[in-house]
């Protein structure tokens, strides 16, 4: 395909999904991409664009023409758009906006100047509203009118004579009602507007959670201004969890189409704070230089406490941060949450330190080196479980990300711990 | 609240959604949510029931007597029936289908018969279709008679005269088109349909992807027999994506209503294989202990050596599930990102490795030591990067969840790599 071909390449992805088509520039290596993109610069559509990953967004984008880049953009719906150009220079912004018809151009600026993570700046402007006191037919004749309608569309959205947004009827309902009927009794019980300056992730959340399809926005003045959809909010929740995943393993922002040296960039930061809690970790050991000396054995179990405690604390943290993610772990439960952790750290302690006693007294033949052994694993779950939720509660009471930061905590105490009590313990009682 | 005033709480509750009344279920502690389900009896409906998470919903559907639970059951769509009766024991899920109407017990009946991940199993069979020769017209008046429209819908989907089905029409079209126009001519140019015993995580990822509202769900015949609709899908892949997380932390099924015995038997199976694979690690520093007790500075760097190639392996093992779960990683690139993490393990590799030489050699003052530690840490590294890559894909071929085997495969081989690199040529060059 990479024949320079541009007629073939182009009879081969015109009936592909530009979902499809984003997938597979981002499946291909670096050099192939290239080509590829100079090869087929015309065939890139604005959905394609923003099908594609944030990073190779932009390599896209800069291999674009701007009067390309503005064609392109044109029938994408607002929130797309702003997607786009969010991250553009202001020269290329400026050439973009300026290919957009007026009121689009209004409605992206407009996104523009709420906050990043706002429900303002990740709405769609594309909506269809009306006067409460139409009827059904009325409603009708106004989408058969010549008034442009946005692509999809499944609600109506209800103004009042100040266009403050008051209920939705769904099209099922609009059909399915006949002429004469008032829109505004066949209106859906529940109705929930969110403010442009909301978090778009609880907008997300309150679509996910109350199974709706499209969540509008309004302004100060209660006034509809956009929907967010809920194939966004799918996206986004997406984005989020996964973010979540990534973070919790030191991997932030990385994407499988990332170039090693951008890989490598990413992980370092992790690597390098774990570098430091291990050293930590390692001066807990060399406290105890001369204990490991008379005693060898230490050596080799010594891994063993630290590195159960360093699972338990995980288990612990993974339950907590994604529990705060979905606002299922609140100032309500927390306290008995942190109980059971620490009970849940207690008994699988007690069974695992039976367990590896035994084991430590048999493989060294000394009996008192199971029992350090065993009070050590006791003491290091415990403390597991209650580190593990409460760093990342406390964290996220500070606004710092529990995702990002927990993991380092908890393995820090649990290391330290662990060492500590093991070793500690070995040199009162063994020696 | 739980003053044992039904009244009271009736008058509280009422006002609030459903999927907030399970959300406040999920949040009580067991004792109170007991005494809340005996006084609460009649309040629960089925939108409540299907919005509680799994493990509550069989306590509270045990709590429910069979005549009030049919009754709960009636309201709801065919999939959240299934969804409902498929953990129940034969003869209450026998109550329940009696209690249904006649076309929704055969829907739900031929719904249990497909394989539980199936599309079949989690579509709803609720839906509207039409003929393609139907004209605007017709469909309208059709959805104005009597007849039974689901809830919610925001298609119509054409089927020809021996049912397959043909293709689709947005409510949105359908209504701004004129009566006489054919629904055939309105019809949305890309039209997906997926068999019944597709995956339904896979259906839910084609939503996701292509931005559908609904997938319709066909049979052998091509027949149209439900369809999945998006809100489905997208509480359904939030729960992947949460399994995937909870699976790599080893915490399994868990959630935050579990009580302590459930969670500390959830917990159990993954501390044991830890500490399993922390006693191999363990017997490999054994083998050295006459190193160690030559040179105790050895046992306390060893740790540093394992935990970085830990870490290590843990990001690229994230990265790789995660990959292996969205479809990123596939047969094309995987020896591509293979090569990419050995290398980023590598270029990490060296830096560490020049800091902690450094490090090794002016703590303890012998300069060879440094250079064994930074030589270890370039081992571990990069066979931290291979191993957290290739792991996971092996698992993924072999039919095993990568989620949840990888971690303990992947720490294993860093911890055995990292002391026996370590030890060994401390063995060796420093003896």
């Amino acid at each position: 395909v990479q024949a320079q071909d541009v007629d073939t390449l182009n009879a081969i992805l015109e009936p592909i999904h530009p979902a499809d088509i984003a997938h597979l520039i981002e499946q291909v290596d670096a050099r192939d991409r290239r080509d590829f993109l100079t090869l087929w610069k015309g065939g890139i559509d604005g959905e394609t664009l923003s099908e594609l990953d944030e990073n190779l967004r932009e390599e896209v984008l800069e291999s674009l023409a701007p009067e390309d880049l503005a064609t392109v953009v044109r029938d994408l719906e607002s929130d797309d758009v702003v997607d786009l150009v969010e991250y553009l220079d202001e020269d290329q912004q400026e050439q973009v906006l300026d290919a957009l018809a007026a009121p689009d151009r209004v409605a992206v600026e407009q996104a523009l100047s709420y906050p990043e993570e706002s429900a303002g700046r990740h709405m769609q402007s594309e909506l269809v509203r009306a006067p409460e006191h139409w009827s059904v037919g009325e409603a009708i004749d106004y989408m058969r009118s010549d008034v442009i309608l946005p692509d999809q569309f499944y609600h109506i959205i209800l103004v009042d004579p100040r266009l403050k947004a008051v209920g939705y009827v769904t099209l099922g309902r609009l059909l399915s009602s006949p002429r004469a009927t008032r829109l505004r009794d066949i209106m859906e019980d529940s109705f929930r507007t969110f403010h442009v300056a909301q978090d778009v992730e609880e907008v997300a959340q309150a679509i996910n959670h109350y199974h709706m399809i499209t969540a509008p926005v309004v302004d100060d003045d209660d006034r509809i201004v956009g929907v967010i959809t809920i194939d966004d909010a799918m996206a986004f929740l997406e984005e989020e969890a996964e973010e979540d995943l990534l973070r919790l393993a030191g991997v932030g922002e990385g994407s499988l189409s990332d170039g090693v040296r951008e890989t490598t960039r990413q992980r370092f930061p992790w690597l390098a704070v774990n570098l430091v809690t291990a050293i930590l970790a390692s001066m807990v050991i060399g406290l105890f230089e001369n204990t490991i000396s008379e005693l060898v054995a230490l050596a080799v179990l010594m891994p063993i406490v630290a590195s159960m405690g360093g699972n338990a604390g995980t288990q612990s943290l993974t339950v907590a941060v994604r529990a705060i993610a979905t606002r299922d772990l609140t100032g309500a439960n927390v306290w008995r949450v942190i109980r059971k952790e620490a009970l849940v750290g207690l008994i699988n302690g007690i069974v695992f330190a039976v367990v590896m006693g035994v084991i430590g007294a048999v493989w060294f033949g000394i009996p008192q080196l199971g029992y350090v052994v065993a009070a050590a694993m006791v003491v290091n779950l415990v403390i597991a479980g209650l580190a593990g939720t409460m760093i990342p509660v406390v964290l996220d009471k500070l606004k710092v990300d529990p995702a990002l930061a927990s993991g380092a905590f908890v393995t820090t105490v649990t290391d330290i711990v662990g060492f500590f009590a093991f070793l500690g313990l070995a040199a009162i009682y063994l020696l």
